[in-house]
This record gives structure tokens, sequence and C-alpha cells, in this order.
């Protein structure tokens, strides 16, 4: 409903309702602190960025009329899957968010709060509202990324029949434009949030609310946010690949038809699958890592500074907002140096459109890195230890190295220019088995380099927070975890510049489908296919990305809840120990929950694969002219086929992955009541937490790298290789393809906002586990 | 060179020697305990009901000669292999035996050892020859399994032709002589160690070493049988797959000719494979389960009974010894049990022989049951507390109770009576990509029931042990890792049982192949088809089995590594706290072994598979008579390449697992003792070990099930349905088959040695890491 006000407003009169809005938000912004307006004022900048590169793109031709056709039928599919995906996840959220409300009605308070003045109902209404909030914001996100996507596809494609630099640089600005947009909402939400609630519940002055503890407060938006992720990932995953396996098992495999041939009647529902897939998923799943890193980051800023007794907390709390400000502005500049315009008169010979990505990459890091410093220097400066802003620069350093490297590491593992696809691509010539035997111990293998990453910046930044020189009221140090945090910052301090990486996979990807589907010219459809093949890799790389951010801000979390359960129970929590055996048990169903989502996932898509199998199988018998271009296809039956599968498919998973921790730990809480063991169903629940993080992860690499490098061989094997297209590696290499697509399209993206959404979850439900 | 002599002796010279041995052994067991002569009286009677049961086998003929010839090339191959592997592992053993004695000369004594006056160096000598013995007798139990199965399979083969029941019965008493050699070995090396400990160190006198603390003593012991165990399952793992899959995939797929065909040049070593993979190998693996688990209870048994200042504790120690001199009894009566002489003269139709061996199997538990109950009450009775030897009853019970879910779980999903495996090959029917898919979303979902029921377990036996009313000296209630303990015993008081019908597969497999091989009439190898499939079964079984048990004594090993640490470090040592930073990457690393472990496992088999498929297509080609049976292939050359190449492949995987705990925990330490952090190294391994037991036990789970249930969803098809043999969905389940070979045999049950190995290696190790 909000979403049809929305659209129905003229754009006019949104922009002075907008104007209004960020006047009074300004407002509340300069009573809480100047960082604040600074933070708003790059907002708007970059929202009038955004804007300029929407009008840019928009005002691109839409090409023939044949073409705009079949964009038009992708664009409804799309609308309409997404009114009622959303409609179904909007009607979740409000009862989870009852669920919410009740549970908070009948908790406990804790003495920070009861020493502020927030009542029990205040705290409920607080919690309740962000999390209404985090989950509206993280549909807007979804919403922006499909709605660019849509409209750029057949505009991609329609410059492509020019230039290869042209098509590269509209989708690069369409997918800089969401890219932009869902950072800016992240940030200005946060801000608005904080802002509000420092002014409402009159913070710093005396007898109210500390500064440090407002944070907390913000942690029913993260949960919001990852809720929505969360089904919006599976629903969308669950439909693009099923569409795709059905589409590909009938029309590759069995009519011998090319891929996206007008003549298959999934193919429309497989572009569809594209845009709510991987747009709209993408969107929302970024949208929420940024919410969720910020957050925690702002949590552990504000413990960390009220351990030291730093004078004024506020640089600490709001440097996560500061780094994504400025993150906004290098990626602006990176995703302005892809320039394309002025060659275009001259048709230019297609040059490897990852170089051109690549470097303005470079560029973003190379400006992310100053800026970093900068904000270090500005905000965490502190007359108590003036040498640690240089560490927690270092900080953010490790960080954005670790960034680099896992995106390397994704490439070798996946890109056929390296060893291990080539391998894989060896293997198919001795049949399906050895090629999937050879997938999935690649897969496996692969989890080995990230995790050693992983480990090696988490200990590092660790130990340079650690001997920063900040130290509590006993001489500790004490800046260790907020050196994580910092680091976590540093990885995603390009996010912008990456998720626009990540969105030109897909727009490039349908534009290629509307050349195939019009049936134009091979020349366009070679530009097309290199925009695609490039698409893969960037989708590829922003994964391990997603993973890596997932891993750290999972870590971050986990410290927030502890410190959380400490204060509302009145009572030390410090330690997680796994040797006693419910707090075992826990780990074990902690993995077991990754293990089981995983597998649902998968066969969501089986399933769903199976009955678009049958009905294009029905279609091809029925209406013998379609093979002959006589008669037409029905798109829509399997767009409304998939459409109604994943949404009954997307509850399962999902249910399990909100419910169970919360079983779990109401169950342990019992038990422990009964066998007088304080804090057991909190233990517990922090074991299950953290096992199904680390499993989360492994699983996650492994289903992302196989997907991503089976995909791949395949693409290797069909440039020639090893007998090339129709010979029998190349249909074991389809074997492994399709067996690839649930896992790195729908389990593997699933899983890592799964793992934050397990982190939130048992922050905010921490009162039933108590 | 110790088989040698070992295999060279006279029979009547090796028994006066056996009785010299066993006059010692009584003299050391009547001067430390009864019980350790009750004991050794029952070993020595099922030592010599296992002697009957070989002599009755052997006394089988041998059949016609080309039945014995082919049984001949089988055992050569299996031999020779089992030589130059052993030869490897043992001098890897003696290698690892040195690094031991090394570190141990220079590790700091605990203040037990000091005030007993045991010096480093009786320490250090003590820790390598129990290792060296664990070791020692780890191979025998391989050997032994191997032994009777090579000459067992040409009789059952033989007595196929005569009835099916005679057949069965020729297979399950060969089983259980081996099964029985393997239990009777494990309680007489553990007794007999900790008889001569108990001797030489005269404990219990004042001044020397208290008997709770003995039992630590024989740690190395389960580490030479766990470090063992690993390299002849992987070894042999690798072995049977490579030659499964690489003939499969030329003489089934490519040349179209049925599976043990005598024209397929690869079909000796798959022949072989089979019993060095399944019964030598499984044979060292069940023989370190239950060394593994008589150790960790008995340590924790006298952790426990010096906690409650029990008067004599010698019962709670001794208690694991007991239960399996019981187990070795309830399951001879079971294998008498299966009776078919009698009938053997009327050719009787053909039975369901799972029934027959599911009545065996009855018959066990419900004596097992019986037994269990006489041994707490007459063992872990005490004056302190009356009752608690009925709550450690309840104890066994559950262990028992979960043993049998555990089987019916297993069954429930490798079974095609049952929908899931007919689920598996409905989804052949529309192709390769969507039989894997489903198969691994299969795997993947069959952990959630196995990893519940062990929870369940854990938690209620804890709680049983914990309320039996044995309080520690401050009133604490100190039973409850002696109530898991204990239910891991009742989990495997029929252990001698579950493995006769482990190894009657293999040897029921061999069986077959032989008769095809000797191109024998339909209706023998109908009966020996039927042995096979039930072979299956109770294969997947067993592993399921196996992997429960596993969890359990990984978990007690741990309790037992915590107090280890504690004592060397002079300095309590309870808690694994997973919100250290270095403790989390500990964790993660651990779970990353598990992934890296099982892609190389299955990787090895792929790489050597690959191998094998060239050698036979190049002898097909070569030999074009072969396939007119007018040459006869190669046989071989193949045996010689999968032999060096699964030596070869062995090495990397193992030494990771062997290292990488090492290395860690090494790494961790120096880096704790520069960053002013105390026992961080004992720590990250701790969490490593047991984030790895959950990964593995997962992993395990997931590997197993998904491997059985594709194997099974073949056969399915081959009885008829879905079109049947030749049909495009036998092509699609053949391809899952070929998958989940390496899955079930390879990777899966070398996974779950390698959660035991780790616990014990980390448990010797733990000088390194303080």
């Amino acid at each position: 409903m909000i979403f049809r006000i929305f659209m129905g407003l003229n754009v006019r009169v949104l922009f002075v309702l907008l104007l209004l809005g960020f006047g009074a938000v300004f407002y509340i912004g300069v009573s809480t602190s100047p960082i604040i307006v600074f933070v708003f004022s790059i907002c708007i900048i970059s929202f009038i960025f955004s804007i300029y590169l929407a009008k840019w793109v928009l005002a691109k031709d839409e090409g023939p009329p044949e073409m705009a056709q079949i964009s038009d039928a992708i664009r409804d599919g799309a609308e309409g899957f997404f009114r009622t995906q959303y409609g179904t996840i909007s009607r979740m959220a409000l009862l989870l968010g009852l669920v919410i409300l009740s549970i908070y009605l009948f908790r406990s308070t804790t003495p920070q709060q009861e020493s502020s003045g927030i009542g029990r109902s205040a705290s409920a209404y607080i919690t309740v509202a962000s999390f209404l909030l985090g989950a509206l914001c993280s549909g807007i996100a979804g919403y922006v990324g499909m709605w660019v996507s849509v409209r750029a596809n057949v505009r991609v494609s329609s410059a492509a029949r020019r230039s290869a630099r042209e098509a590269l640089q509209v989708a690069v600005r369409a997918g800089g434009f969401s890219a932009i947009v869902v950072v800016c909402m992240t940030v200005v939400g946060v801000s608005i949030l904080y802002a509000t609630f420092y002014v409402w519940l009159g913070v710093g002055s005396p007898g109210s609310m500390k500064v440090t503890d407002l944070p907390l407060l913000l942690v029913g938006y993260g949960f919001g946010a990852s809720f929505v992720a969360l089904f919006a990932q599976l629903g969308g995953g669950i439909y693009t690949k099923a569409a795709d396996v059905g589409a590909d098992l009938v029309g590759k495999v069995e009519q011998g038809i090319p891929e996206d041939d007008p003549r298959n009647p999934a193919v429309i529902a497989d572009l569809v699958g594209d845009n709510v897939g991987d747009c709209a998923a993408r969107g929302a799943d970024l949208f929420e890592s940024i919410a969720a890193e910020i957050i925690s980051a702002m949590i552990l800023g504000g413990t960390m500074a009220q351990r030291c007794k730093i004078e004024d907390p506020s640089g600490f709390i709001l440097f996560p907002l500061v780094v994504h400000s400025f993150d906004l502005v290098v990626s602006s500049i990176g995703i302005l140096s892809i320039r394309g315009t002025r060659e275009s008169g001259v048709k230019s010979p297609i040059e490897d459109p990852m170089t051109i990505l690549q470097k303005g990459y470079s560029i973003t890091i190379f400006l992310a890195v100053i800026t970093f410093g900068v904000s270090t220097r500005w905000l965490l400066y502190t007359e108590q230890a003036p040498s640690a802003w240089l560490s927690f620069a270092l900080c953010g350093l490790v960080g954005i190295i670790t960034a680099y490297v896992f995106v390397w590491i994704t490439k070798y593992y996946t890109d056929y220019k390296h060893e291990p696809v080539r391998l894989l691509a060896m293997s198919s010539s001795t049949g399906h088995g050895t090629n999937i035997i050879a997938g999935i111990s690649l897969g496996l293998e692969s989890t080995a380099l990230p995790v050693l990453v992983i480990s090696i910046s988490i200990v590092s930044a660790f130990w340079l927070g650690h001997t920063s020189g900040l130290l509590d009221e006993n001489g500790n140090p004490t800046g260790g975890l907020f050196g994580t945090a910092v680091a976590t910052m540093g990885m995603l301090s390009t996010a912008a510049y990456v998720l626009t990486m990540d969105m030109f996979g897909p727009i490039a990807d349908n534009a290629g489908g509307i050349v195939e589907m019009s049936q134009q010219p091979e020349s366009v459809r070679e530009i097309t296919d290199v925009l695609d093949a490039v698409g893969n890799t960037t989708k590829a790389t922003t994964k391990g990305f997603a993973i890596g951010s997932a891993a750290l801000a999972s870590f971050l979390l986990f410290s927030a809840y502890m410190d959380e359960v400490a204060s509302f129970a009145h009572t030390p929590f410090k330690q997680v120990d796994i040797a006693i055996p419910e707090v075992f048990v826990g780990g074990l169903l902690g993995s077991m929950l990754i293990f089981i989502f995983s597998a649902w996932a998968c066969a969501a898509v089986g399933r769903t694969a199976q009955e678009v199998v049958k009905e294009v199988r029905r279609q091809f018998i029925e209406r013998p002219g379609i093979m002959d271009y006589k008669e037409k296809p029905d798109y829509g039956r399997c767009v409304a086929i998939v459409a109604s599968a994943s949404l009954r498919e997307m509850i399962k998973p999902g249910a399990l992955a909100i419910i169970s921790p919360i079983v779990v730990g109401f169950l342990f809480r019992i038990l422990g009541h009964f066998t007088g063991h304080p804090l057991l169903g909190a233990k517990v629940v922090a074991s299950m937490l953290m096992f199904a993080t680390v499993s989360g992860i492994l699983m996650a690499l492994f289903l992302n790298t196989a997907g991503g490098a089976w995909d791949n061989a395949k693409k290797y094997i069909e440039t020639g290789a090893l007998g090339g297209k129709g010979s029998d590696s190349h249909k074991a290499a389809v074997t492994g393809d399709t067996v690839g697509d649930p896992f790195k399209d729908t389990a593997g993206p699933s899983l890592h906002v799964l793992i934050k959404m397990l982190a939130t979850i048992t922050l905010v439900m921490a009162p039933v586990f108590l």
C-alpha cells in the first residue's frame, strides 16, 4: 500500500515532501551532533547525484519496439512478483512486529533504561518501530534495485547496437544509481533513528540515557533489514534458478535450442528471475549488510568509549556513518571514472570491460584508503591515546586489503583463466560423475584461503586495536573488538562501488536476453555476451565480499549480544563455555540449522524446476507450432508457476531460520530453570549462533565457489576447449552448471543473509532466553 | 616384519606362546584387581570361540578351481597392498613415535606425576610405548579383518551354489570371527597396559601414583589406534572407490558390460578394494572407536571417583572393560543364533537375510540390556549414593536406544522402501542435474534427525548422571559427564555384533563378484545379489552408528583434554570461551579442516579413478580380443596403478589432519606468549577440536547418507522402476551413484576416524600447546 501511494505521487510533490522531510531531519541533526549534519549533507548530495544518474540512464532510448515489448513483459513479471512477494513479507513482518511488541511489553528493563526513564512500553515501541522501519527500508532498497534494472536492461540492449563502451556505461550507471540509493538509505535511516532518539530521549542531559547506550536501541532496525533481506533472497533466488534450470533442461538439453531463445516458454520467467533474484534481492542484502555492520560498530564504539571514559564519545559512535558517507563520495567518483560517451561516435573495438571496471575499482580503493585515514584522524583522535587513531587507520587498511584479497581468491577459483576451473573442465571429459566429484572437491577446498585470510584479519585487527593505547578504568587494553569493527568498516568502505559492479551483472545478463529474443544481429549479441561474462565474475566476487563482511559483522554482533544479555541479567556474561554439554548441543544444533537450511533452499529449486520442466514440455507438445515460430508460447503461465512456487517454497527455510533460535533458547531456558543453571538459554543460543556462523561461512563459500566454477567450466568448454559445444564433455559440464545454479544463487547468498539475521534475531529476542 | 614372523609360525607353537603369554598376563591381572581377571577370562573364552568360528569357516570347501583361482588373485592383490600400505604406515608411526618421545623428554611434569615419582623419561617411554602398541594392535585388527574376508569370500560363493541360508551363515561367521578378535584385542590391550602400569608403578601403595590417575597414561594407545585407522581408512577407501568408479565408468557406461564382468581389466582391483577398503579399514576403525571410548570413559570414571572420594574407584575405572566383555558374550550368542546347517539339506526358498540378521540383533540387544544392568549394579554401586547405579543403568539404556534409533534413521534415508530414496529416484527422470541436486539436498537434510537424537541423548544422559546422587567434597553433583560416558558405552554395548553385520557386507559383495567372474548360473548370482543388497544396508547403518559413537567419544575426550591441560598448567582450565577472537578463529580453522579434508579425500578418488579409466580404455583398444573372451585382460596393471596411487594420495589428507592441530596450537601458544595471554594455544586447540567435531559429524552424516541414498536409488531403478536398467533415469542414477562412492566409502568413514584422531592427538600433544 505504501509503495502504491509512493509510486502514485507526482515527482514534484515528492520532491517538495522530501525537502520538507530533510528540513525536519536537519533540525534534529543539528541538535544532535555536527557529525550528523555532515553525514546528512553528503547523503543529500549523493542522492541528487543518484537522481542525475537515473535521469541520464532513462534519457537513453529504448530501442526498436520489439525490444521495448520484451522489456515490458519482463517489467510486468518482475513488478507483479515483487508486489506479491513483498505483500507476503510485509504481512509476516507485521506479525513478527506484534510478537516482538508483546515480548517486550513483558520483559524486564535494564538498569540503564531504568536510570534513563525508558519504561517497558517505550522500549517496546522503540524496538518495534525500528524493526518496521528497517523492514520498510530494506523493501525499498530491493524495489529500487529492481526498478532501475527493469528499465535499464532494454537501454543497455539498445546501446549495444551502437557501441560496447556505451552499453557498459549505461549498465554501470544504472547499477550505480541503485547502489548509491541503497547505501544512502542505510546511512540516512540509521542517522535519523539515532538523531530522533537522541533528541526525544534527551540523551546527554543529566538523569537521562547515556549516549553510549543509544546504539543498542537501533538493533531492531538491523533485524528488520535482515528479516526482509532473507525472504527477498530466498524467494528471489528460488524464482531465478528454478526458471533458469527448468528453461535449460528442456530448452537446451532436450530441444537443443539456444539460451534465451524466444521459442522457450520459460524464457521470460528466466529474465524476470534475474531482476527479482539478483537485483532486488542483492539490493536488500547489501542494505542489510551495511546496516548490520554500522549498528554493530556503533554499539561496540559506544561500549568502548564508555569503558575508557572518553569525554566525547560521539566520534567513536558515529564513525561508521562517516565512513559510509565517504564511501558514497569515492564510489561516485569511481562510477564517473567509467566514461564512454566521447568515443561513442567512433565504433571502437570491444575492449575487456573487466579492465575498465577494475580501473574504476582501483581508483575507488585508492581514494577510500585516503578518506579512511582522514576519518580516523578526525573522529577517533583522543587525548587519552594520541596514537590510537593511527592503529585504527591500520585496522581499516587490514579490512581494505582483506576485501581485495577476497576478490582475488574468488577470481582464482572461479575464473577459467586459472588452474582450478581448467582442471574441473578436464574432469568433464571422463563423464558427469567425475565432473560433479571434482566440482564438489573444488568448492570444499576453496574454503581454505578465505578462512585463513579472515582469521588473520580478525586476529591482526584485534591486536592492532588492543595495542592502540586505549585503556579502561583498571588499565586493561580495551580497543581490540573495536579494531575488528574498524576492519569490517574498511572492508565495506567501497561498498557502493562493489554493489554497482554487482548490479551491473544481471542488467547485462537481461540486456543479452532481450538482444537474443528480439533477434538482433550477431555483433550486438557478441557485445552483450562479453558484458554478461564479466557480470558473472563480478557477481561471484561480490559474494565473497558479502561472506567476508558477514563473518566479521556476526562476530561483532555476538559481542553486542553478550553485552545485552549481561545488562538484562544484571550479571556479567563474558564467556560461552563449549565444555558444558548443553552449550555443545547448542553448537550442534546451530551447525545443523545451516545444513538443513541449505538442503531446503536447494530442494526448493529442484522441485520448482521440475514443475517448470513439466509445463514447458506440455507447451511444446500441445503447441507444436512453437518450434517453427508459428505459435507464440504462453510465457505468462511459466511466470505464474514460478512465482507462486517460489512464494510457497521460501516460507519453510525462512521460518526455520527465524523460529529455531527462539525455540532452542526458550527450551533451554526452561531446562536451565528446572536444573538450576542460570542463563542456560542465553548460553546455548550464543553457542548456536557462533557455530551457525562458522558453518554458514564455510557452507556459503563452498556453495558459491563450486557454483561459479561449474558455470565457468561450462563457459570454458563453450569457447571450444575439450570438444566445445555439443561434445560429451560439454554435456557433463552443463550438468555441473545445473547443479551449481541453486548453490550459487539460492542457498549460498541466502546463507550469508541468514548468518546476520541470526545475529540480529538473538539480540532482539534476548528477553525470551532470559 | 612382525607380521611375517607371526605368519611364519606354526599354529601349535603360536598356541604355546599364547598360553605362556596369558599366564604372565593373568599373574599381573591377579595382582591388580579381580575385575581384570574376569575380563581376561571372558576374552580368552571369546578368543577360543573365534578360533572355532574360523575353523568352521575354513572347513568349508573352496568350490570349483575357477573360483579358487579368482579368489587367489584377490588374496594376492589384497595382501600385497596391505603389506605396502602398512609398511608406509608403520614407518610414519615410528617417525611420529620419535617426535612424541622428543617432545615428552622436554615437557614439564604434572604434580601427580611428581608425587608418584614418574620422571620425565618414564612418562615419555610410557606414552610412546602405548602409542606403538595401539598402532600395532590397530594394524593387527585390520589384518585380521582382511585375512578372514579374502578366505571367506570364495567359501560364501561356493556355499551359495547349495543354499542361501548356508551362504549367509558362512559370511556371518567369518564376519563374526574378525569382529570378536577385534573387540577382544581392544579389551585385552587396554587391560594389559592398565595392569602392567598398575603393577610396575606400584599404584595404590602410599607415595606412588593414585589409581584414578592411571587411565591418563593409556591415551597414547588410543592415539596409536586412531593414527593407524585414519591412514588405513584413507588408503583403503581411496583404493576401493577409485577402482570401483574407474571400472564402472568404462565397463558399465562406455562398454555396456555388467558389473564384475571378467572382461573388465579393473575388476580384480575392484574386488581387492572391497577387502582392503571395507574389511581391513573397518576393522581398524572399530578397534579405534572402542579403544577411544574405553579409554575416555576410564579417564572420566577415574576423575569422578577421585572427586567423590569413592573408596574403591576400580569399579568406576574398569566398568568399560566389563561392558565390552559382556559385549563379547552377547554378540557371540547373537552370531550363533543365525543357524542354517540343519535346513541345508532341503533347498529352501530365499528368505530375506535382513530379517534373519535383525532377529539376531534383537536377541543381542535384549541380552545387552540385561548384562548392562548387571554390570552397573556390580561395579557402580557405592554406598555414598546407593541409587546411582540405577541412574547409570538408565544412561546405558539411553545409549542403547540411541544406537537403535540411529540405525532406524539411516535405514529410513537410505533404503528404497522409504520415501526419500523414492523421491531421489523420481528426480532422476528429469536428468543428471536434478538427481544430483536432490541427492545433495537429501544428504544435507538427513543430518537433522541424528543431530536431534544425539543432542537429546547427550543432555538426558548428562542429567541422569548429574542427578545420580554422586557429590564431590563441596556437595556439587559430579556424575554428569560420566553419565554421558555410560551412554556411549551403552551405544557400543553390542559393538561386536554390529561389526559382524558390517563385515558381512564386503564378504558377500566379494562372493558375488567371484560368482559373476567364474560365470556361475543365474540362480547362484541371485543368492549373492540378495546378500550384497543386505550388506549395503548394514554397511550404511554401521556408519551411522560409528558417527554417533564418535560424537559422544570426542565430547568425552574433550573433557579429558581440559583436565590434562589443567594438570600440566597447574591452573584450572574449565572453560573454552568462544567470545575471544583467537578462540573463534580456532573454531573457524577447525571447521575448515573438515572441509579441506573431505575435499582432498574426494579429489583423490576422482584423480585415481581417472588414471584407471585411461588404463582400462588403453587395454580395450590395444587388446581387442578381450571383449570376445579371446584375450585375458591384464588385471595386475590395474591393481598396481590403484595401489600406488592410493598410497600416494592418502598422505596429503592424513598429514593435514595430524599436522594442523599441532601447528595451530603451537602458533597461538607463541602469539599468546607475546601478547600476554596464558594458555592461548590450548584454548584455540580446544575450540578447533570442538568445531571440527561438530562440522565433522554433520559432514560425515551428509556424505554417508547422500552416498547410500544415491546407491539405492540406482538399485531401485534397476528393479524396473522408472524405466529400469538402460533408461535415461538409470543413467542419471548411475551418475549419482558414482558421485556417492567417494562420499560414502572414502571421505565419510575417514571423517569419523579423523574426529577421534583429533581428540587423541590434542591429548597426546598437549605439551606443545602449553
